[in-house]
């Protein structure tokens, strides 16, 4: 019989669950929105559900379960460490004991359930099949509603003594002091690099409040509004001089940008890796700089990759 | 018999080697100048020299060699990369073989001739003997008249694809636009980190030209000079400020600051510290950084645990 593990991608607005196989392959893909201000029990119910719904009638079991979700996770026991306040009594969560239990009747004897953040999910993905698959190093960076990063050396996930490691949203940039980071501190990369950093800033700059936000500002740019113009550019400049700042300190063999940020197009990454290369030292002009290729499926590929790795 | 291993520090003004023991014990130490002006052949017999000084009449052979140097160094090969002009023609300088022929009759059949970057070799001393013995991960950055830094991950450096891993002397820091760094940049954190950076701050925000060097702000700082303790206070915040944005990049187990700048004291950690724990996100708050212990010994300490593990 097929062998097949389950992945879960946990965001803060929806929950979307596939069956893969062997290669990470997803088989059938289920989506569903992600109760997080229900509290704990209520997320964990929805994967429940929607892993029941994706075995129904298939005879399968489960070799193993990935999830990569909202928050920082202790890999280790797959526990929530941090989280937002969109979750409801995320942290704390033992999120793989939870899972394990809801699917104890649906899973092969001794297999695993691997939590791990979901942007480190996303860059495993990318790093095995996407953009980065046969690089022996990668930085993954997902520059969306907040900016988040993986790294990657020698297929193992570097995860830190905190589990914060690839925190590229809090390095330090120019042109941010005036923006306060969701950290609470000033002058980080999240605050004007992310989506809603982006327009903050274009708002602190005398923008039309009347634009909403950063898909907003790209429409504003393709119409030749001069502020969003210049909120677009400094925005991903600054985007640019930190993964200058990373590849500095890391050396990846490639960068990975994917989010929905950069699908903004030629006009973000034009300033973008302007400002890269006019930052970045001689030895680390030519790393690639490429865009993600599995978009929504990566979280979920990594995951299962995870689930099979451990299994 | 005893088996040894010969560790070599190849700095731009002196070469220190040791004979070491299977626990990267020094022996025996023997220092001579680098003739660095003269070209690679005279830096090779220099530490040929000092080799066969320090075997002479003991009957002992090599088990294996390992060599810190100044220069951006290809690990697998044993080549010189790139490095400073103080060193004629020391870039695609093929050291490994070079002191692998030199010292032809004094190894050990198959014994392995490793080399590393001195910054490297120092951080890998202070990872397994030093002050960062016994984390599973550790960032050692070295302060001097530059700034370096060697990462440790589960007991492997990370080196990058460029062999430039841990140059965080090009970390973009605030307050240092007006600075130009070696690399021919502005705003880099060894443009007023280092030691030169420190004076060169000092001087460009009017200070007593008579102060030729960091040593000399030092003093002047004792003696109640502003000026110099205000160029003494950013730039060890600037060093402060690139840790926290290296620290939430990687997450290290422990920091370690070793190097001649942090010898000046409290005067230096102080806002070296302040500056760390205004940046760092809440996780890294209790990140230990700690001097680095094995001062002088340590790239020699960390170029034998190369040569031994290569053995």
């Amino acid at each position: 019989m097929e062998e097949v593990v389950l992945a879960v991608d946990i965001g803060g607005t929806k929950t979307a669950a596939a069956l893969a196989d062997r290669h990470d392959r997803l088989l059938r893909t289920e989506v569903a929105a992600t109760p997080a201000p229900e509290g704990p029990s209520a997320v964990v119910a929805t994967v429940v559900a929607l892993a029941r719904r994706l075995l129904a009638g298939s005879g399968l079991r489960l070799s193993g379960v990935g999830i990569g979700t909202a928050g920082v996770v202790d890999v280790g026991s797959g526990t929530i460490v941090s989280a937002t306040d969109t979750f409801t009594d995320w942290p704390g969560t033992p999120l793989a004991a939870l899972v394990r239990a809801g699917l104890h009747d649906q899973l092969m004897p001794d297999a695993p359930v691997e939590v791990q953040n979901d942007v480190d999910a996303h860059a495993l993905g990318e790093y095995r099949h996407g953009a980065a698959a046969g690089a022996p190093s990668a930085l993954v960076v997902a520059v969306g509603t907040g900016v988040g990063a993986g790294l990657l050396v020698r297929d193992r996930q570097i995860r830190g003594a905190h589990h914060v490691a690839g925190e590229i949203a809090h390095l330090p940039v120019p042109g941010a002091v005036h923006l306060r980071c969701p950290c609470g501190r000033h002058g980080h990369l999240e605050a004007i690099g992310s989506g809603i950093g982006m327009h903050r800033h274009f708002l602190s700059i005398g923008g039309d409040p009347g634009i909403p936000d950063a898909r907003g500002i790209a429409i504003a740019v393709t119409a030749g509004d001069p502020l969003a113009r210049r909120a677009l550019d400094e925005s991903a400049a600054a985007v640019g001089r930190a993964l200058a700042g990373a590849a500095t300190l890391l050396d990846p063999e490639r960068i990975v940008v994917t989010g929905g940020v950069p699908n903004i197009g030629e006009d973000w990454w034009r300033p973008m890796r302007a400002a890269f290369h006019a930052e970045a030292i001689d030895a680390l002009q030519r790393t690639p700089i490429l865009p993600g290729t599995l978009g929504d499926d990566a979280p979920l590929r990594g995951a299962a990759a995870s689930a099979w790795r451990n299994s």
